[in-house]
């Protein structure tokens, strides 16, 4: 095959390749996530990465644009039009009215999946990211609003944080509506109120004067957006939060969170790190959004993405060092002794331990750079005088150490490590 | 909103919902392949689902008819063509021959993801699956296909598979080209080869006179398929196999697999419930797939799918018993008791309990019904009488037994279960 004939090992646009050192990253990550929202209660659960297109279209024209120009749409040759899922939200809302009957209540769920957004890729944003979602179906109680920001809070927490190094900042949707309705604008869900949201959003990426020329532009004045107190609703969930100790969970009238559906209390995690202040992940209250298909049931809940929480873990140095599964590789002399090895390797993985063989096809020196390629710790080789004596050399990569050991003592010694 | 406006709760055709109890089980195929892989010395990556197209087309035109009638393929608005992978060894190849220099070899490599194929929803088939990959690179010996066969079989025993549940068939597509030299066929990738592979492939689902119909229409006189001796590739791998006990594995001249790219031996799984008598999965050596990056790599590998895999296990009542993460539910009297149970509870979870809470906004029989339903084996009411005493009762959900227990012996006691 000519040159010119050569396929391109470039992966798709905005999605990422994960070798090993990168995948067990990702892994870190999500088990972090998965033992810590198991800690509180919650089941896994998980769908298919393909919608149908019309879960995400709900009430608003505005929606239709979203789905035309922020995800990936397509339609199958059975003429129907499905969505590559950009939220988990939408999704776990439909299972849960799907078996509303058969669930009990308050039902705790979470998943860690991957989504899809078309977006220009960009520091923070890919086309494709990984996220962990946590719902809690069935309570109206502000104690269920005040476990989901304690998780937000015990999540950065099991990640290594300081409570210096991130903040929550809590807001209520009931308050934003009653600043729109104090501004004059009457429906909540019209164009001005958006682009107020909108505003408020970008607040933190804006300078003052753009700032001030934005509300020009929707006639508010800058004064009534000055100094609320702290609204009942959002105090019901963060005082409780802060008599416990957690002192970075704040009120903050600005905070909006993107989608249409929240109703209740939201909040946002920010990184407080002056060059790089921004938000983290965050969450709220849907009370209505399974009203779409039916069922009323309050809900509440937060989603944490992998690319966000790894740009912060590798700021703070919170990434621990690449460890592979394996624990041993043995090398081999020649060909002749894979066999051989594959035998020795299987009594060691009945003991527990995770080995690797080389099939002697290369040097013993380039057997022992493999292992070292792939920071295995240690490695034995293995040939005619071993399998007598049933003693070994067992190499630590690092240093250069051996030991000698018979082989019964081997998975002592590994699994101890 | 009115009923005729409510949205499906459906999930996409050909696709799943995976509720806490059918995730779990999900989960306890991934553990199970997982951590038998890794103890082979796998190590995980990953890479997206949307791959270019092109990856797929490779050089043979039958390809495009299969991304055209077999696979999602769309165009994305910067025109460029994307596939929802139908399989991983195109995106391991690729990753593989991307970074071949930096990559110490032999490479052991696997990923647990999901595919999406373009079919008929049918038993064992659906649109989207999941499945175990195992890549083993750079290994020209046939120690490497032993291995990999060995840990087809060794997957099994994993899951509580017994010898004679399942049966390893074993080929070499040198074999097969060397047949299809022997009926006069020129070209190995031509037409009638192709049919005659697909026919044997296909032949365990035939009647006799159609097989032997399906011969005479590409004029292959039958006698010329029977009683091959085991070729000379095969033998280097079964006997190995077969000397350590392996003896569920076995030649087999009808073995093919269905994908052009294998090279050398394949082999298929086989379950032998005489009234489900079909391929599990399987796999095989594929030693040019790497040209079409411009590098010349050999490898063998298999993978394993989970749709087939659980219907096999559920046959042979393999599955284990849901039991859910969470250790213990915690009642209380009335919602105002709901934030004195979060604290009890963050107790508990520091010592590696794993509990959740009922915020009290029901009785508290239908709040020890909810922990029923979703398996909580243990339920704890806390109210004023078990603060100040710091002593509670443990009830135990199905057998009704309860236990007064002080609150500092708690952790150890759900601990130990």
């Amino acid at each position: 095959m000519n040159d010119s004939k050569k396929l391109s090992t470039e992966a798709y646009k905005g999605v990422r390749d994960f070798y090993p050192e990168d995948q067990a990253v990702q892994n870190y990550i999500f088990k972090t996530w998965a033992s810590f929202v198991e800690k509180c209660g919650y089941a896994e659960y998980n769908a298919s990465i393909l919608e149908p297109a019309d879960l995400y279209r709900g009430k608003n024209a505005e929606n239709e644009e979203i789905i035309n120009e922020q995800t990936y749409t397509f339609t199958d040759r059975g003429d129907r039009e499905v969505t590559l899922r950009p939220e988990m939200t939408p999704t776990v809302a439909r299972m849960v009215a799907g078996k509303r009957r058969e669930l009990g209540f308050p039902l705790r769920l979470y998943s860690i999946q991957n989504f899809f957004r078309y977006e220009r890729p960009q520091k923070g944003r890919l086309r494709e990211f990984w996220q962990l979602n946590v719902d809690l179906f069935g309570a109206e109680s502000k104690a269920a609003d005040t476990e989901i920001i304690a998780m937000a809070y015990g999540l950065m927490h099991a990640f290594g944080a300081k409570e210096g190094d991130f903040e929550i900042r809590v807001n209520s949707r009931q308050a934003l509506n009653k600043l729109i309705q104090e501004l004059g604008i009457e429906e909540v869900y019209d164009e001005r109120a958006r682009k107020l949201y909108r505003l408020l959003d970008a607040q933190k990426k804006m300078t003052e004067e753009e700032f001030a020329a934005g509300l020009r532009e929707i006639d508010v004045a800058p004064e009534k957006l000055l100094s609320h107190e702290m609204p009942e609703d959002v105090a019901a969930v963060v005082d409780p939060l802060r008599n416990t100790g957690f002192m970075n969970v704040k009120y903050d009238p600005t905070v909006v969170r993107g989608f249409d559906y929240y109703t209740g209390v939201v909040f946002e995690v920010f990184d407080t790190n002056p060059e790089n202040n921004r938000s983290l992940f965050g969450g709220g209250r849907y009370d209505n959004l399974l009203s779409l298909f039916g069922e009323e049931v309050p809900a509440v809940g937060f989603g944490m993405g992998d690319v966000t929480i790894r740009d912060f873990l590798q700021s703070r140095n919170l990434i621990p060092e690449y460890v592979p599964a394996t624990h041993v590789y043995i090398a081999v002399p020649s060909p002749e002794f894979a066999l051989s090895a594959q035998t020795f390797a299987g009594e060691l993985r009945r003991d527990g331990v995770n080995v690797a063989i080389d099939f002697g096809e290369k040097k013993l020196g380039d057997q022992i750079k493999t292992a070292d390629k792939h920071k295995i710790p240690y490695v034995i080789v293995l040939g005619s005088d071993e399998i007598e004596s049933k003693e070994v050399i067992v190499r630590e990569l690092k240093t250069g150490e051996e030991k000698k050991m018979p082989i019964h003592k081997l998975a002592e010694f590994f699994l101890k490590r």
